[in-house]
């Protein structure tokens, strides 16, 4: 199948092209370079060097065999959009261009009006698109499991049947998100919800758990084939923060009680479920809504996982408890169905201190780099709007 | 109490600014006039002429002896609306300032993405304007009924209790809006909710039905005083479009089987309702939600009803169905709360024929200027994304 992979120079969309590749499809890609000037930005760097696109589409042409064509352009470019939609016409479009951190969203009244315009302009421009272009196209959205919250109930995927003073109907599951950059999400699906609805298109909306990991057995060795891995506050997400903070014997670093229970998912079976939606395409109109995680953990969890991973080859490291910048509970009920994939096929890894002791690997050659941005370790964005380093609590 | 009306200049700010006066209220307002330029781009015209804010504002100090401020601006201007906020420092915010058409925002991209845009990121810029100026304010923020759709169960005042699998919580009802206008209604709500738990704000979310009206009591005599009404397939609602076309004879247009139905609230209502929730502040924190309307009906009796109202003063006039540009259900379960007004005090007027005998008498003077925009009474935006003129039917 013809894939485009908008947001393809991400940590994600990399890793992608080649899986897609490998497996036989052709791949084109768009990216408008914004997630390095956004890690920049936090005075942080990739703790894996992400090469130059030149240089991925190089090597990408020389494994492969196949030109990559590529892009560089913005969602927000509504003719540029049209044109390479008409140019590729595309069997399915994985959407990955979008400004990924809650903190981020959460600076100030700049980055959270930039994050949702960029977010749900963006998806909206490409939701357009596709209806005017190539109606046929199947939208592979990512979307978050944070869009749904940490609800006292157990989390379906997308649609519930609910029954209210007697009366049934099969509804969209409230979503209660715990960031601008959450709901971005929300209001994305939303609108994604209602194209499918008014214009029959195909969507795929992946409510995806947190990401982690540095390899795919597709990732090609040399240095252009690795993806980016940030470890800042913002980018950087639970266990690769933690793998990076191991690597210089930094605490890791849990924000309040811990007990925060979220889905998460390794890289390689991010791109195993993606490969599976792309592969079963929905009905007309059809708007499906998948939740993809491999386990569910909470921080501590974690942490505690993290720590015996490095334990094991000889890392010494602590965990240290900090004030939360965020507002959110810190133990609660966490029940998320995931059933879709599962039965369409998705065989999730179960060696989570495998991954992390593969990924510790990875990122020790690196330990400088992450030693010379070890400021970012500790956020300073926080929920209440104030702007202050988060100290060490008990 | 200092009530800022963001959107003085529109069908109901400047009505609320001389109900607020005429209340003791001090009132101040900011409008950036998009609204008249909205309702040329559709080469239409207000029916009743709505006085430039120069003559507005001289009226308004003639008679209620204060003088009103006023600053043209809009919220997308974040610095614009500190300052006004600071300067002025009002105890409550009312929000009209949103692109209010469905319709509009499903004309192509650019007035999808412009709609969503313009209310989402204005909003946005609000609640951080609020919490960085004025935390104890009072937001009355208005939204819409169409945020729910028309789901096949009753729909409640924003929140539910709700059993599902066994477990109970109490969640945000879903919503299923009907247009990229009413979803961005819905954005909204989701980012204010999201605000006052985060930030303590409290705010009171409108969900209003469909207003309609000439006049309310509080109204001075003179032509500054009266507030626009528009008939246009964009910016007229469902009454006051039967009502202008009724003065020029043109067919009542309904839209395929007219079994759509919704709550409707007269203009003097919406006034009473809204100086309501503003006299029954919210806990700090709190978010509430208000379904705001006086009756439902269904188009096609509403629709009787204006034949009969206009039949009774001599005007004869026919009601005929045309193809409908919208995707919705044409026949449906209703059933919303509207409970909560109620128990602060709303009485909600009953004679709806009287209303629209007023309208009439008020709208027959402007006859000529319907007539000379009569061809803006047939819709052609469709929800399909097509351009196509509306044809009778039977």
């Amino acid at each position: 199948m013809k894939v485009l992979i908008a947001g393809m120079d991400g940590y994600l969309g990399w890793p992608l092209a080649q899986y897609l590749a490998a497996r036989g499809h052709t791949v084109a890609g768009l990216d408008a370079f914004l997630r390095r000037k956004w890690v920049t930005e936090m005075n942080s760097d990739s703790a894996i060097p992400a090469a130059p696109m030149t240089e991925r589409l190089q090597g990408f042409e020389n494994r492969f065999d196949q030109k990559l064509l590529f892009r560089e352009g913005n969602l927000l470019d509504y003719d540029f959009l049209k044109q390479y939609l008409a140019e590729f016409m595309p069997d399915a479009i994985v959407h990955f261009a979008e400004m990924p951190s809650a903190p981020y969203s959460m600076i100030d009244q700049k980055h959270a009006a930039f994050t949702q315009n960029n977010n749900v302009i963006g998806s909206l421009n490409l939701l357009w698109a596709i209806k005017e272009i190539c109606p046929d196209t199947h939208l592979i959205k990512l979307g978050t499991m944070g869009e749904y919250g940490t609800p006292n109930i157990d989390i379906p995927e997308g649609f519930f049947e609910i029954e209210f003073r007697g009366r049934k109907d099969n509804m969209p599951f409230p979503r209660q998100a715990g960031s601008f950059y959450h709901w971005s999400k929300v209001h994305d699906s939303n609108n994604t919800m209602f194209a499918c609805r008014i214009w029959n298109l195909k969507a795929t909306d992946i409510m995806q758990g947190v990401v982690f990991g540095t390899q795919i057995d597709e990732m090609g060795n040399d240095l252009c084939f690795r993806t980016r891995l940030d470890f800042d506050q913002c980018f950087g997400t639970a266990i690769n923060r933690f793998c990076c903070q191991a690597t210089i014997n930094h605490p890791l670093t849990l924000f309040g009680a811990g007990g925060q229970t979220r889905g998460f998912i390794p890289l390689r079976d991010s791109m195993q479920c993606i490969a599976i939606a792309i592969e079963n395409i929905p009905e007309t109109g059809e708007y499906r809504v998948f939740n993809q995680f491999g386990q569910i953990y909470s921080i501590e969890e974690l942490a505690g996982l993290v720590q015996k991973a490095a334990n094991e080859i000889g890392i010494q490291t602590i965990i240290q408890h900090y004030d939360n910048p965020r507002t959110e509970m810190e133990k609660h009920y966490y029940n998320p169905d995931r059933n879709r994939l599962i039965e369409l096929g998705y065989q999730p890894s179960d060696n989570i201190v495998g991954e992390i002791t593969i990924m510790l690997k990875d990122l020790l050659p690196y330990r400088e780099r992450v030693l010379a941005h070890k400021e970012v370790l500790i956020p300073d964005i926080r929920w209440d709007g104030n702007h202050q380093r988060s100290v060490a609590i008990n």
